[in-house]
């Protein structure tokens, strides 16, 4: 735990958007799902808050909630405004003399004017009750066109739809070792042009301080032309890698973090789309492989991949390197 | 059959998303029109269909059907809640007795209601019937948000409209002999900085056992600034090729398959748009050359494009090199 | 004319998507807007349209008119539907003996159920009327979709908005000669990262055929930062140009055609954008340098941009090389 | 002030859009908030104007209120259609005789019409009230087509929501001086692949000529994969840089105007971004640098990036090397 590893081959690399102050930062830079761990202070809340961005991202039981709650309030207000005007002068009523019933005639006028249905039975006399009237269709087009928009633009969003192992290995691999994990499609989209690029966050000690680096991982394949099956990424820990030779305690004591972002074409969004997702030290699976998660169809016509086996693996004994798998002081000299 | 072909000059790739054990495979990887002939188990049924995806793809005839459908459900239920909640609440329904006529008032004021046509010939009255009939509304028109969307994403969606030729010619070429196939776009579009990559699956026998491998063809031209013509996309069988120097028996076990990818950017949908397509050994067809397909107008003010002989070819003489086109053993000795 | 020229440097591309057969193609093969002078047979005529393309291009007034023609056969249509089941059943209809205003009647109901408008003072009756009024309804909704996009999609249509000079000139340039031809974006876009490709088509004898061969020329600056102000596309007739001591009438021999592309980045289109042109030899003047088209304004403050001076351009005397800027023999020997 | 440079080491580049002639150009090339300091001129005012462009950067108080101007006046327009026809063909008109109330009766119908509100307590009677009530509401659909196309489009249009440090620093770095400025996300978006275009303008006297002329600036690092916490962009002032050795006055001299563009990639709009804005020299900070805008939470579960810090600097000595950063004469030899 206390040697020092010599990695003369390569650089950390500080083009990755975090900061070396290890201090300075939380405990998972990424967070499962892809998105950052971070709060951003010191503006005012709506300054920091994208309203397209939020509304995207929004669950669907929340953002039909929203837009139910939003109709409601605007027609509360306009309800407000014909009734202070005088419900005389919506023809049609039933010229009910409570003024809760006054008030939802006003308020059914409204929504009726919002979303442009008018059935009629109710209608607007007298200019000013007309004027409302008429800027609160123009206005309920405009929002409408906000919302509208919204709905087709969360389903029609462009997405990868990738599914992520669970785990990492650390597999046997060319005669040593390698990290592997994979990703498949799990939906009826096709993605050409995938690119992968995985980024390993380590806390070093440099000149005494513990800093943050980080490492673009050199991947075995990291583009493939059509991601069709699955696809196993593997990065292997040779002497290019900068966790060449690390005992797991080593590697817990550097609050590994490995950083994965695919980039990858969609044929029928004709547009890129990206998924982001990262692996802490408890995701890594000491001695394992994956096992195969597609077969041939029993009547030979096609491809069958079973998306439930993404993280089927089997326990394998690793070469024996330098590794202590156990979380053991490890004492031989390492280079 | 049995002997060895030498191929020292090049590799493999196993970028494809495809896998390199033959028998996991079934037996076309590829369809004709370029989607993926894959079947995904292990999830239900719904988390592996993009909602999005399948309404995309759907033919015309069955978006209409199914959006109709659709339509008529959600009129069915909204009618009867307002039968519910009883059609008196209805005004200017005709007082009929009879429950069906009650209820197809009741579902015709709903379509009314959810297409926002509103006559109002028939109007609610009530607080509940009031506030379905809003609710209703307000779903409509986010129902038909994505409806709409979906009606003009299908009509707008970027596509290539490129034609692939029926056909992989083995025709003679610098001495040699190539694998030609062509393509043109077949309707009005431009496309610009168009790209092509090719690969073929060949099942090859490595350490005795049957393998699947994956090459990235060379093509002689791989892009074109623009597509304007017809293009003939040309991969020369000479000691680059892995199918240097096979007979046609060997094609035949190799099973091979092409499979094609096309991109390039279409000015007025200003996106990139891809399409991709495969040819198995049936399509080949050898010893055969394309014949021209445009030619000037009789008035030489434009030039004519002819469509209907993109798979035009006539029989030529193949080189003798050392392939047999007809399937029978070659015995010659081969490098 | 008929001495040869040595163009040992450079071959010619045939990566244009044009043919190499001079007898195959028309006059002009990029039309001045950038369009293909291209016409498509072999297909029917639907085939080769992309409605989509086509209904994008049209002039606003053809468009226009198209959307009219087309509101008005739907309402025609179900016109009739209203007319044969019986005006009677449409409610409100002043029932007036006259075929032609019961017609009428139905037809302006039907346009009233089509847009939604549904005023309601004339309202279907019946099952078979409102059936009829209710799939209208939902039609009306999704032809608009397709129709609201397209008004839409062409009015935020991604575009290039750029001009180009009338005119290439011959100018002089280090001591030689340059093609130059300049461009501006004439609107209030901004464009990033500006790339421009030029391609020359040029009928040459090559073993005693007359074949089109295409060159992509050399710029000087092929790519810009931003195109803010006019940029003035360069390039040299030196030994690297495919035009390199061509006489005036070896260039009208050649059938010359200067095909330009140029692509850059719209900030608020958030998007590529295109645009294509081309000249041919009567739009090459010899001997002349563009007048500069910016200047400071008065008062310091900013740049002005002058669109009417983009082909301002002033007689400057060549450079004596070996061309003859009249159309004259040249017999002296060149390399 | 007077002394000479030498710069062999790099030349300047031509492919910035702007031009070398000094005198042509306005105080400020680009302004701060990214758009160019351009107006241009020569064409009528309607053909330098894109409405897309022009309506999609308006603030949105001016887009409110220019639809509700332009609504107005159609409906004034169609309003005195029905006048003039006759208001007795809009049945449901309180048969007023004041001219004005007639008028508005038309004009509010009019809304009813082209919003399809279509209550109908006011209808159209008679073949031409109806005909453009008819075409009044396909009118409505269309126009509506458009506002609420850039309602949306000015909603979710692409934007990379950066915020740049008010100053540019001069601070130490590796012995010896660096220019440094940061940027950082101030929203709820996630860009990745960000990459830094960084060019100085500045007007240098070349064979007794003041020109401008434009440099693109060597960056530390231009690329970063995930610009998720604050990034410190830095250029250092070694010999690589055109300012290698300028003294305060020199730089002044040189109206240096460093223009930024930052291009991204953001995961929701799967689209690319961009950003620009430039710094003058009154934005310089001689011996500063930044202090850290970010630290990890009491809690040790997250990072947080204070927004308010983005420009905070704390004075530091600068290196001894030849500058004197007031703007006195330096009379030192310099390289």
């Amino acid at each position: 735990m206390a040697h020092q590893h010599r990695r003369p081959e390569f650089k950390n690399i500080d083009n990755t958007g975090f900061a070396a102050n290890s201090n300075a930062e939380g405990s998972r830079l990424t967070n499962k799902d892809g998105s950052t761990n971070l709060r951003k202070t010191g503006l005012r809340y709506w300054e920091h808050i994208s309203t397209y961005h939020t509304l995207l991202r929004m669950s669907r039981g929340k953002f039909m909630l929203l837009v139910l709650l939003f109709y409601t309030c605007i027609n509360l207000f306009f309800a407000s405004m014909f009734y202070v005007i005088g419900v005389e002068h919506l023809i049609g009523t039933d010229g009910s003399t409570s003024r809760f019933y006054q008030f939802m005639d006003a308020f059914f006028f409204s929504s009726q004017t919002l979303t442009t249905v008018g059935y009629g039975h109710v209608a607007p006399t007298g200019m000013l009750t007309n004027a409302v009237a008429s800027v609160e269709s123009l206005l309920g087009i405009l929002i409408f066109a906000v919302v509208t928009g919204l709905m087709y633009g969360r389903f029609a969003r462009p997405r990868a739809y990738l599914q992520f192992s669970h785990n990492v290995l650390v597999s046997p691999y060319k005669g040593g070792r390698a990290l592997m994990f994979r990703v498949a499609t799990y939906k009826n989209n096709n993605l050409t042009d995938a690119e992968t690029q995985v980024t390993a966050a380590m806390h070093v000690m440099e000149e005494g301080k513990m800093v943050t680096r980080f490492y673009q991982l050199k991947l075995e394949i990291s583009r493939v032309n059509s991601l069709a099956l699955s696809w196993t990424i593997v990065h292997a820990l040779d002497e290019n890698s900068p966790m060449y030779n690390y005992t797991y305690q080593e590697l817990k004591d550097s609050k590994i973090e490995i950083i994965v972002a695919i980039k990858a074409f969609d044929d029928h969004f004709s547009n890129i789309v990206q998924q982001r997702t990262s692996y802490t030290l408890n995701e890594v699976v000491y001695g394992a492989k994956f096992l195969p998660m597609f077969h041939r169809a029993t009547d030979g016509s096609e491809t069958i991949l079973e998306l439930d086996k993404i993280n089927a693996y089997e326990k394998v004994a690793l070469p024996e390197m330098d590794f202590n798998t156990e979380a053991v002081e490890s004492t031989t000299a390492k280079i």
